[in-house]
Parts: C-alpha cells; sequence; structure tokens
C-alpha cells in the first residue's frame, strides 16, 4: 500500500470535549434515546443523478432522526467516475473507492466517540484501506468469480496511551458501516420509467 | 423520500459512444481481461486521516489494475463529518451517507456500462435512496439490535424505451458495491501504535 505524508495532530480539547467530541451532546442523545427507542429510529438518504458515461453525482441534503426531518448546515455533493482505463474520465472517485473512504471515515468516528465517552484520549489516528476486486465478476467473463470485494484490509495507527490500542480496536465494531458491509444487509432496488 | 429537482439529461452520443461510455475502450479491457485473468485483479485504496471529534479526510490516489499501478489525473478529497445532534460540525456528509452515495454511483454506472455493450441507450436516469439505521445499535444500548443498515432501498427513474426497464434492473445486480453490501465481505481491521 502506498505511504503519504499525514500530519500528526495533538488534540488538546477544551472543557467538556474529549478526542473533540462534546461529551454532554453525545451523552445527552444516548440518554434521550435509551429512555425512548423511537428516537433511534434513521432514516439517512442519498439523491444521485447521471451525468453521462461513467460520471454520477450525489447530493445528499438531510435525514430523518430523533423523530423528525433534520437538515444538513449545507447540501453535500459528491462525484463518481472511472478512470480512463476502465472507461471514464476521471472526474471523482470511483464507486468502490467511495465505499472505502464510508468505512474509513465510518470506523474511525465509532472509534474516537466510543472512546470519548469512556475516557480514552486519542492524539492521532489515520488508516489506510486496500480492498480487492476481480474485475471478472464485474464483466460477467466469469459467473463464479464475486462481483464485489471479496476483502478489505484497514490498518490503523493511533498515537494514544499503548494500554488503550486493544480497547480501540474491539470500539472499532459498533461501526455502522463496518457492520453493513461484513454483515450484509438487504437491497432492494426499483426501476420505473421516468 | 423528499424530492429534489434534477435535470432531464439527453445523451446525444458521437460515433463511437453509447450512454457516453466509449465502446471500444470498454470492449478492449473485457477482452483484455477475458484472454488474460490476471489483468482483472484490483486493489483500490483510499487513506483517512482524523481531523478532531467526527469529522476526518479520505484522499485517493491511485489503484492496482492491469497488473500496473495506477494513478488519478488528480487526488480525491472526501471529507466526513456529522451534524450537531449526532455531536459534530456538519462540515462533510456522515459516513453512511457516503455508503448510499458509493451504491448509487455503483449501480448506476453498472448499468449504464452494461447496458451500453448491449446497445441499449439511456436518455436520463436518477435515483432516490433511503436506509434504515436503529441508532440503539451504534450505542450500544440494545445488543440485540444490529449496528449497520437493516434496509436500503433504491429507487431508479429512467429515461429509455419501454422494454428495457426489465433489462436494467437486472443488470443492476453486477453493481460491486450493491454485491458488497447484499452479500457481505471480509473486512480485517489491525490497529497499532503510531
Amino acid at each position: 500500500m502506498s505511504e503519504q505524508t499525514i500530519e500528526t495532530q495533538t488534540h488538546t480539547d477544551p472543557d467538556g470535549y474529549v478526542n473533540g467530541v462534546h461529551l454532554e451532546t453525545l451523552k445527552g442523545t444516548v440518554s434521550a434515546i435509551a429512555k425512548e427507542s423511537a428516537l433511534g429510529q434513521c432514516k439517512f438518504r442519498a439523491n444521485n443523478t447521471w451525468m453521462g458515461g461513467a460520471h454520477n453525482r450525489t447530493t445528499i441534503t438531510g435525514f430523518y432522526g430523533a423523530c423528525q426531518e433534520i437538515a444538513h448546515k449545507q447540501q453535500y455533493e459528491l462525484h463518481a467516475d472511472e478512470p480512463p482505463i476502465l472507461a471514464g474520465n476521471d472526474v471523482g472517485a470511483n464507486p468502490v473507492e467511495h465505499l472505502l473512504n464510508a468505512l474509513a471515515a465510518c470506523v474511525t468516528t465509532s472509534m474516537v466517540a466510543h472512546a470519548a465517552v469512556r475516557g480514552i484520549h486519542i492524539e492521532a489516528l489515520e488508516s489506510e484501506l486496500e480492498g480487492d476486486i476481480d474485475l471478472r465478476g464485474f464483466l460477467g467473463l466469469d459467473e463464479s468469480v464475486p462481483k464485489g470485494f471479496t476483502d478489505i484490509r484497514v490498518n490503523f495507527r493511533v498515537k494514544t496511551a499503548p494500554e488503550n490500542i486493544d480497547t480501540l480496536k474491539q470500539l472499532s465494531a459498533y461501526s455502522p458501516v463496518f457492520n453493513t458491509i461484513t454483515q450484509g444487509t438487504n437491497v432492494d432496488i426499483r426501476v420505473e420509467a421516468k
């Protein structure tokens, strides 16, 4: 896996924050959901528009949670494309790279938040991900070849007290994206005329 | 699911292109991998750096495929964060929204490319995704609650000849991200001291 320079960051937290997470806010959410489970029912959303060829654009504006519609502070736009060798123009990361991004982001956030509520301080955290795909599956050249990732490796490097390392590894298992990818989930696709 | 205005696009393809996909390029890749399966072995990669709190940044620079290291034309940076209600500052889509983006992008690209090689013309294609998560799982409030998405719904609207609709639905099943999410895959997480 290629190396790249990553800045080391030291997080000196102001009062009420651990790992940059405002503990009262997080604990308030946990406490509210513990008392009223309906508050924890979330629906996350994305809209996508095909831009031609391998290029498409996702917009994300808000979600449902805490029994209400919640708008993001801003609309997010994400572009996907393929590199030239895969018949694209390379104006965005490709879809499977976007999946690795989702996994990296989710495991990172899950470790940081769960560490915060346990009083585990993290000074720096970075990760490298690599996943294997045999394109014969996607291209339909061999029905016995899986079409998706067969293995994904995630290597975290963390700056923290040494005794926290094993705990952080265990906390990674709380990640929703990690669980979705490792456990599998139902995806219902419908196609209708526009 | 919230509606939003999406432009309708008509793709008038120049010679050699179907759905904006250059057929000779795509068919050349397929033919090369059919002859030499090692060319289809890909390793996709992402590097992530924690920025503090719920904010982290992924960089994507290149991948391994066709028996060589291939650099993207540019480096991609993707930011993830959480909204305030989830103790973040909302400077990016959250990780599970990034997963929906990966799924939308991949199924779209898969349908468009497989349609192109079959001579199926698509004039416009858009989708809305919604996925359910019960936060009691992630928060560790109830061990019986799944931590990831339990159901994801993807609704495509496509402008094409009516007889193509069922075929396009079938072609969606070639998507690597769809297969990764529905079938599950191995994710090996390691955590070491920095």
